[in-house]
């Protein structure tokens, strides 16, 4: 074999080797993609048992008068508020609903840390959720100096975005058109961790103690 | 040269064009995600004039006490909301901000098709727009099924969706902390869609008129 065909060969072997190495970055680059998770959840839900996700081993066992193994908007939100291993910020304007304060609660005694920014005069009405999860002993923070605290977002792990319409309350659950976006799209995710950490800070208690 | 290497020769080139094509179709598919929008706007926003959006070769002749030339979250939304080229979709808790009002119809009068879906007891309170928009001529239906149509998203040339916790109030952009989403992100962006066919089909007067 002539020296001039080694060459080529050599040189074609190169560009295969490398064009391979592109090809696995592609293709990582693709499942990684494709795993980004984007869902949307549009309610009211039907109404149904969702003891199941908070006792997985008591499937069938519950006695309760609605429909059971229904998935519904709501289950599939509760489960991803469930999902959380490390940690759960909530920026909440209104907090009143029950198996959402019941998940949050859970979370915590799971030793999830959990840290929540509400809308200090919705924190006080009639039914809010608020003084369970303080007496619970999660952190809660309360901002007052806008009109309303009108977010209705959650993060959990630092990695999964929860937010849209919907305000934690039985009435939006069950009763309104609302609609959630749950995400793991960077671009989404990180703006609202921004926000949340900017909100923690700023109603610190000490922070606000010591400006006044 | 040797049968044996040429057909080696050979296999290499097989390869290195497959990969090629497999390259170039993974150049393609990074360009095509990088292009894709995906941004939050964070409220309240700063006030600031919006007059040179309404008519861009008025910029430096506006004389209004507002600060000129700031780009703030509100400008951003409307630039995203002017971009309509074809349709305008909105689905809308309540409506009663001026400049919103001002962009919904400007786009009418351009000949962008809009639909509006909207709360009905919300649309008849002080100050909302949903009366302009009629008497411009936009069609609009009104939601009474459910407790609150609480959605408060717009759906741009069924491509780009801005939808968040922001109602269309001038509370909401100055007073309130609040966010806004706006994607590209076509599993983001067709659920809306479908949401908003299902609500203006559900809501038709013809419809509803003749189940009555």
């Amino acid at each position: 074999m002539s020296l001039t065909w080694s060459l080529k060969a050599f040189s074609l072997g190169v560009v295969a080797f490398s064009l391979s190495l592109e090809l696995l970055c592609w293709l990582f680059g693709r499942l990684k993609h494709r795993g980004t998770l984007n869902k949307v959840l549009i309610f009211p839900s039907e109404v149904a048992c969702v003891e199941y996700l908070f006792r997985p081993n008591s499937v069938g066992l519950c006695f309760c008068g609605l429909p059971h193994g229904v998935e519904t908007s709501f289950s599939h939100l509760l489960r991803y508020i469930l999902s959380a291993s490390s940690s759960l910020d909530l920026c909440l304007f209104s907090f009143s609903n029950i198996d959402l304060k019941r998940a949050v609660i859970l979370l915590h005694e799971k030793g999830v840390t959990i840290r929540v920014v509400v809308d200090k005069d919705y924190s006080a009405i009639t039914g809010s959720q608020i003084g369970c999860l303080r007496k619970a002993g999660i952190r809660v923070r309360c901002e007052a100096d806008y009109v309303h605290m009108h977010h209705k977002f959650a993060v959990v792990d630092s990695r999964l975005l929860i937010t849209g319409s919907l305000n934690w309350t039985l009435t939006a659950v069950q009763c309104n058109r609302e609609n959630v976006i749950i995400t793991e799209e960077a671009e989404l995710v990180q703006p609202f961790i921004k926000e949340f950490e900017r909100l923690w800070v700023l109603n610190d208690p000490a922070r606000v103690y010591n400006n006044l």
